[in-house]
């Protein structure tokens, strides 16, 4: 399912302990990338976006990776996101993600 | 050009006292929106997502504003990023980026 | 409900135009709310000290406003927050937040 | 005293170099956990909030540290706090948050 | 005092009814524009990149305003600061800055 | 020049392939650092600030480390900066700076 690859060892391990919590986890992951209008790919690229703007690199990362293994989206299209960045949001936050970028296609070669 | 519409008086204003920072600020909105692959539209829904989620409503608004006056983007694309805006960022800034939506909607009818 | 409270306008319009999302927030609510262990009230101070930790103006006042209203939380209550604010978040968001309590409470009397 | 269990290395070092502010920490955190009304274990868990929502793992280690080791707070209460962040910061934060309250549990085993 | 020129009403309303908060909020100005070597003009400066840098339009107007009346400092001193919130915080945060401190000027003309 | 202490390895390698982002980003160093009134060394006072104040410890050490090794900045001037992070934007932000600030001068010795 699209969501699935959000999701980190926390996540997963709700499943048993607190049912609740992950079925509105799965919830949120099925409604939220099931728009009306703009296919998971675009939407992903937004999802990198508001990551890598607050600087956050674990969050970034992921979603990074899971751009480039599961949808085949490009190192330029990723760039292209973090011009936005730079823009929005300054030149820390677009240095630390080009970084994260480059050691996530590093490991991958 | 693509920048102008994100332009506020603050920066127009810059162009007679600190021609130095107006030039900067030119080159900053040319250089981020002409991405090598991704078109302005798409930059632009992730400008949206980056604001939104950070609650900012002047820039929000700006955004939203300028991408449906400018680019023609409906409602629905917009819905499509706040999806994503709920899922990283949480209720109020997804519930305060709906409520700017709707107003700007409303002030062009 | 616990979370109708918390909706605001942009929030009960999604329930004809886009019912998947208002079920999604829905869900959110009462999941959220419905802490294993800790009451309504211990949950709902702790969400005023995350809006005001941020000097979110709108979502703070929202959060007062119904934690005063719905749930009889007393003002010496709501600045025993404000004090774990100022030591985490600093003097703005403390002194903002402070001034929204006030504002909130003149227009109760 | 309460808020020594705050205190990091850096802290603690500034009691010889910088006396005036090693005394404000001090005057910081004893008016700041002697709420007139909630008792300290309520205030540690919205400071758990509020560095929980900011996806700040270092704070947010250790108020989860603390609040366990000197307060006997349990595990189902913290998972109480993270829904509040669930639904105030989105999943990014709570995702992280909730890997750091099992990475700190499991080294307590 | 130094400090006193950024009390707002809510911190100014403190005194009688939390004297002990009123007194803690004292102290940390003392304390904090009392720098050991930094004059207090410098300090002013940092604190209106830190608060432009948030984009949080309250706390900005405050030390603006301040710095300009209380410590005549200029209009291109606080643009030399601006330059380094675009640098590291973005657009958004450098525009609203820059059109807070346009309207803090015209107010005073 | 200037900007150079800034740049990281993700910027440095964006010279070959996307000349365009890497001059803009070599065109906001230059414009940014040379404010009109202000000298770099008070501008990189603020530069401090603002990451700091973001418990952002990537962009943290990198301001302190080039403000050391390049301008001399001492210890005492980086903690009245650091003082006005407390007051601005509490104790996690400048608890973790502390260390930061420790950590770079233990390197150095």
């Amino acid at each position: 399912m699209k969501g699935d690859v959000y999701y980190g060892k926390g996540i997963r391990e709700l499943e048993g302990q607190y049912p609740d919590l992950y079925e509105l986890v799965s919830d949120m992951n099925s409604t939220v990338w099931e728009g009306k209008i703009l296919d998971y790919k675009t939407q992903k690229l937004i999802a990198i976006g508001i990551t890598a703007s607050r600087a956050d690199p674990r969050a970034t990362k992921k979603q990074i990776k899971s751009a480039i293994e599961v949808l085949g989206i490009s190192k330029d299209e990723i760039v292209d996101v973090l011009r936005v960045v730079l823009l929005t949001s300054g030149m820390p936050a677009f240095s630390k993600s080009l970084q994260i970028l480059n050691s996530v296609l590093e490991t991958m070669d």
